[in-house]
C-alpha cells in the first residue's frame, strides 16, 4: 500500500482520478485537497463517489503532502511547479496531470503557457509519462509529466510510422476531435450544453498548446523536427477523443503497415491495433485506459490514414496517471485499470 | 406560380424539401409521392407539417408528374434515372437530390453505385447544381443533379484556392464530419441513438461515393486531376456538416487568402466568408441555405486550413434544390431561403 | 412600421427575439442594448445574425428607448421594473420577457424573487401576455408581462379542463421537462455540456418560481385556488419543453375531452390539439410559436393525462412576445411567426 | 466457479451482461448464443469486449446449456418460456431478463404480451428478482424473473411509502423517463439518433407493459390493489432512467419520510437514500447497480415526491441479474458490481 494525495481534485481529471484510486487495491488515499472546497465532503461534490470515499476536501498542507509516497497534481497549469520542489525535498514523488513539466524547452513552455516557469531546473529530470515510449524511465522517476489528452491519441497513432521511417515528416496532419469534458470543469459560456450541444466546430486553428508537446515527442522519436498541422474540434458529447492522422508515405509502398503497427504494440496492455477495415469508436474505450488504432491507406490517394481513439479522461489523463503510478511503485501496470468499456 | 411534385418524400431530404416548399410563395405543391405510404396524410407522418400541408402521399403517376413544371426526386439512388426520360418527354423539368446524374463518367458512376445506369445518354446534359459554379447553366437546365452534402461543403471550401492556383493539388485532404441525418431516415442499427449517441468515429475511410463527385468538380475547375484524401466522420448530433480542409500552399506565400475568398464569393448570397480568426459552428447555419467559411494558415506548419460549415439538409440538399428551382424558373435566387439560423 | 428596441439582448431570449424581429415586415429595429457588450457588433456575438443585422450593441439610453414605439426587455429579473415607469411616461409601450410584471400580488413576487419591487403600482395594470386567455387586454396594454416558458406549456394544457370544470383542482400535477437553453446563457458549471449532457434529473423539487405564476392564472380561470405539484426537470438537449399533466376527473366520465380541447382552441393559430393517441414531440414545434397538445385518459387509472410541448425560446419566450407585439400594434397575430418546425 | 451461459446476447441487456460477467471472479462463461450471429466472434460484434472475451456466438444447444449451472436469457419476450422447462429438467437454473416469468397471473400476461404462455405452470414457482423485496426467495430459486427497468426504479421508490402505509394508494403517479437504450438494439426508425436526438416525448401513454408488473409488486406489498398512472418518456441520451413519483400523503403529516426511507434501505448495498434536498442525476449511477433516491414534500402541495434514478442496463437489467446470480450461488451479493459510476 502507498499513501497518495490528490491536489486540486475539483475538476474532471481530479474526479476521474478519484474514481480509479478509491478502488485501487494498493492505494490509501491520504488527502484530497481544494482551497475553495476545504471542509466539503468529496462525495457531496461528486455524488458518484458516495459510499466509496469518506474524505472531505482539505486545504493543501505541505507537511501532510510531503509525507505521502505520491502526490498527484490535478491542478490548473502553473500550480504544480510552485510546490513540486518542496515535495521532492521531503521525499514524495509526483505525477503532474497538468502541463508544467511536459516541455523540455523552458522558452517554448513560457511562450505557450504565458508565464514564467517556477522551477526550470527540474524540466530535464521530469519524465514524460507515455509508458509506450518511456516505460523504463517512468519506473524510477521522481517527477512524471502526464501527457495531454490530444498528445496521447496523436503520438500513439504516429509512433509506429516514425519508428519504421515510412512517412514524410514534413507533411503530417492531425485532425482531432474531443468531447466537452476535455475543456475542463470550469464555468464557461461557450461550453454550456445550450452552446456546444447539437453543434460542431474547430477551435484554436491558429495554434494549440498541445502542438509543441506532440512535436517534441515525435522529434525525439524521429531524430528530426517534423512539420505538423494540428486542428482540434469540439464534439457535442461528454467523453472521448478521436484523432484522424494523415501522413504521405515515403519509399517502398509494398510495406505492410498493419504488421508494423501490430508488432510495435504487441506487448502493450493498453494499445489495441484493430483489424484492417475497422473504424474505432470512442465509446469502445469509454471509461478505459485503452487506445484503439486502425491503419488504412485509401487507394484513391495513397496517403496513410490512422484512426486513434481514447477516453480523454482515462488514457488521456487519470488512467494514464494511474498506469504511471503502477510503474513507479512496482505494481502490475494494469492494476485497477481492467474495466470493460461502457458501451453503449 | 409553378406546379411542383416531390417524388419519394418520406426521407429527410424529402421532408426538408416540403418544409421549404409549403411556404414558398411561387410554388403550388401538386403531388407528394410514396409507394409505401400512399393514402397516408403527409402531416401524419411529419407532424411538423400539420397546418401547412393537407396533401396525402400518393403513388407516383407518370401522367400527373409529367404535367408538373418541376419534379423533385428525393428518392434513393437509382430511382430517378428510370423515370426522368419519360418526364422530360412530357415537358417536365427535373431536380434529382440523389446521385443519379452527378457523375459525368458513367463507368465511374456504375463502379461506385454498383448498378447499371438507366439513361447514360442524359449524363452529359445534366447540370451539376452548384450555383456558385454553374449558375448560368442551371437557369436553362432540364435536369439538375443536386450536389451531395459533403461535396457542397468541400467544393465551396476548395474553390477559391483552385481558382487562384495557390495550393498543391496533389496533396488535398478533406476531413469531414456529419450529423446523423446525413445517413438518411432508414432503420439501421448503427444509427440508433443508443449506438451513435455520445460517440464519434470515422467511417468509409477506404472510400466514399462523394469522393469521385468532389474530384470531378475540382478537376473541372483546376484543369487537372487533383489527389484528394477524403475521410468522413459521424458526429453525435442531428444536423450539420463541418469540413476541415488542408492544402499545402505553392508559390508566393505573401498571398492574401482572406481577400481571395472574399472576392470569390462577394456576390454569392449563400456563401459567407467569416473574418480572420473565426471558427464557424454548424449551428450558425442550422436550417439555412448558407455555407460559412474561414481560412487560416497556422504559422506552425504553413498549410492552408479551410473550415466550411453547412446544414446538410439545406445547402447540402433541399435548400440547394430550392435555390436551383429559383434559378430555373427565374425567381429571386434567395426566395423562400431567407430564414435566420436556429441557434442555439 | 414600428420602431422597436431590445434591452439586454445577450441572452437566449434576446437573441431569439432578434432572430424573429430582423425578418418581421413591420419592425424597424432601432436599438439593441447591452451594458457589457456596448460597441460590439450584434452579429459578432451571434454569428447566425451575420447578414441580417448590422447594429452594434449600445448602452441603454432612456431618451432613445423612450422614442421607440415598443421596448422589449430581455433582461434578468429585476431590471425592467426600474426602467418601465420612465418609458411609459415617454409614451413607449413595453413587453417584459422576464418576471417583473407577471405576479399581481407584490408580496408573493417579493418572496419568490427575493427583492423589493420597484413599481408595485404598475402590477395591476400589466397584462399577462397569454393571448389564448387575455388577447383583448393585450391589444391595448401599455405593459405586457410575457409569460414564463413552463407556465405557457402548463397553462395551455390545463386551461380547457378548468374551463369545462371536469377535473379535481386539489390534485393537479405538472411534471415538466426543459432543454438547457431554458436556464439562460450564463456561465454556470452545472449547465456545462459535460455536466448536463447524457444525464437527466429533476431540480427545484421543493419549489420553483413558475409555480405561483401558473397557480395565479389557473385560479383566475377556475375561480378557486388550485393545489398544484410542479416538478421541473433538465433534459440533455438544447431547446424544447414537454409538460405531462395529471388531473383526476370529476363528475360525468362520459365526457369527450378531445372535443373539449378542440373546441377551446379551434380559433387559436398557435395551439394544435393533436388526434387521440398522439405523442407530441418537442422537435415538432422547434423554432415555432406552436403549442401542440394531446389528451389521454389511460384506462388503468382513469386520470386525465395531458401532453403539452412548446419551444421554450419561441412560444415560451420570444415568439409569444412577438405574438403580443402583433396584437398590440394591430398586425396579423401570426405575422413573422409562420415558419415550419425544424425537424429533424 | 460456476459455468454460465448467455442466450441471445446480441442486444443491450446481453452485451451489458457480458461486460459484467467477463470480469466476475466466480464465473466461467461457457457459451454465448445467437442464432443469427453463430460463428461470429463476440468481440467482433462488440469491440468493447476485445481482449476480454474470446468466445464466438454459437447456436443455442440444449445439451450444452443444460450442463451449465446457470443460464441467462437476454432474449426477446416469449423465448425463454419455450426453453426453460427443459433446462430445469437438466438441472440448470435460470435468470430471465425478459418478461416471460414476471407476472403471476397468466391471463394478464397473455393480454399484455399478446401471446399464449408456453409454461404457465412455472409462473408460481418463478421468483421476482428484486432482492430488496425477495432476497431470501432468490437464493434458492430455480427460475428468477429479472425485473423490468421501469419497475425497478418505480418499485424501489414507492416501497418504503407502502411499507409505512403513509400514502393514498388510489392516486399514485409515476412519471418515468428513459434513455434510448431502454428500447433495445433493434433497427427501428423512431429510435434513430436523427429522430430521437434533440427531442423529448412521452410514449405509450395509453398503457405500457411495465404497468401491470409494477402494480403486481405494489399490491403484494400493500395488500390491496393500488391505482397507478404510469407514463413513460424517451430522453435523448443513451443510458439512465429517472422516475418522479407522486403520492398524496395520508394520516399524520408529521412523519419523517427521510427516516422511513433510510431505515428501509439501511442494509441494502445498492440503494442509496440521498440527503434531503438532493436531486439525483442519472449519471451518478451510470454503469453501476445502484438506485439513488430522494424524498421531498413540497410545501406548496404537500404531495410526496420521490426521485429515483438507475442505470436501465445495470440495476434495470444486467446488474440486477448478476446480483441475483450472486445470491443464488452464495457469493457476496456485491461481487463484480462495485465499480464507481462513470461521471461525467
Amino acid at each position: 500500500m502507498i499513501r497518495v494525495a490528490v491536489v486540486g481534485a475539483t475538476g474532471y481529471t481530479g474526479s476521474e482520478l478519484l474514481r480509479l484510486l478509491v478502488v485501487h487495491p494498493h492505494v490509501e488515499l491520504a488527502a484530497v485537497t481544494s482551497r475553495t472546497e476545504a471542509g466539503v465532503a468529496v462525495a457531496t461534490m461528486f455524488p458518484q463517489l458516495r459510499g466509496h470515499c469518506s474524505l472531505a476536501f482539505c486545504a493543501p498542507d505541505l507537511g501532510q503532502l510531503g509525507e505521502c509516497d505520491l502526490v498527484f497534481f490535478a491542478t490548473p497549469n502553473g500550480t504544480a511547479m510552485t510546490q513540486v520542489p518542496a515535495l521532492l525535498q521531503r521525499g514524495a514523488r509526483v505525477i503532474d496531470l497538468a502541463a508544467d513539466f511536459r516541455l523540455r524547452d523552458v522558452a517554448v513552455w513560457e511562450r505557450w503557457y504565458g508565464m514564467t516557469h517556477a522551477c526550470p531546473e527540474l524540466l530535464a529530470e521530469a519524465v514524460y509519462g507515455l509508458p509506450e515510449l518511456y516505460r523504463e524511465a517512468v519506473r524510477t522517476a521522481r517527477i512524471v509529466a502526464n501527457p495531454g489528452c490530444y498528445p496521447t491519441a496523436v503520438t500513439l497513432g504516429f509512433l509506429p510510422l516514425l519508428d519504421a521511417q515510412v512517412v514524410d515528416l514534413t507533411a503530417l496532419i492531425a485532425d482531432v476531435k474531443s468531447g466537452a469534458s476535455g475543456a475542463g470543469r470550469k464555468a464557461s459560456t461557450n461550453l454550456l450544453l445550450a452552446e456546444a450541444g447539437e453543434s460542431f466546430k474547430a477551435y484554436s486553428v491558429n495554434g494549440h498548446r498541445h502542438q509543441p508537446e506532440i512535436v517534441q515527442t515525435l522529434a525525439a522519436v524521429a531524430g528530426v523536427q517534423p512539420t505538423l498541422t494540428f486542428v482540434p474540434h469540439l464534439v457535442p458529447m461528454v467523453r472521448g477523443i478521436e484523432a484522424t492522422l494523415y501522413a504521405p508515405p515515403v519509399g517502398d509502398d509494398a510495406l505492410d503497415l498493419q504488421a508494423i503497427f501490430e508488432r510495435r504494440y504487441q506487448h502493450e496492455p493498453f494499445v489495441d491495433v484493430m483489424p484492417p477495415g475497422s473504424h474505432p469508436e470512442t465509446r469502445s474505450v469509454r471509461g478505459t485506459n485503452l487506445c484503439r488504432l486502425a491503419v488504412t491507406v485509401p487507394s484513391t490517394s495513397g496517403v496513410v490514414v490512422i484512426q486513434s481513439v481514447i477516453d480523454n479522461l482515462v488514457k488521456g489523463a487519470a488512467g494514464q496517471a494511474v498506469q504511471n503510478m503502477n510503474l513507479m511503485f512496482g505494481y502490475d501496470e494494469t492494476c485497477g485499470l481492467c474495466a470493460v468499456a461502457l458501451a453503449p
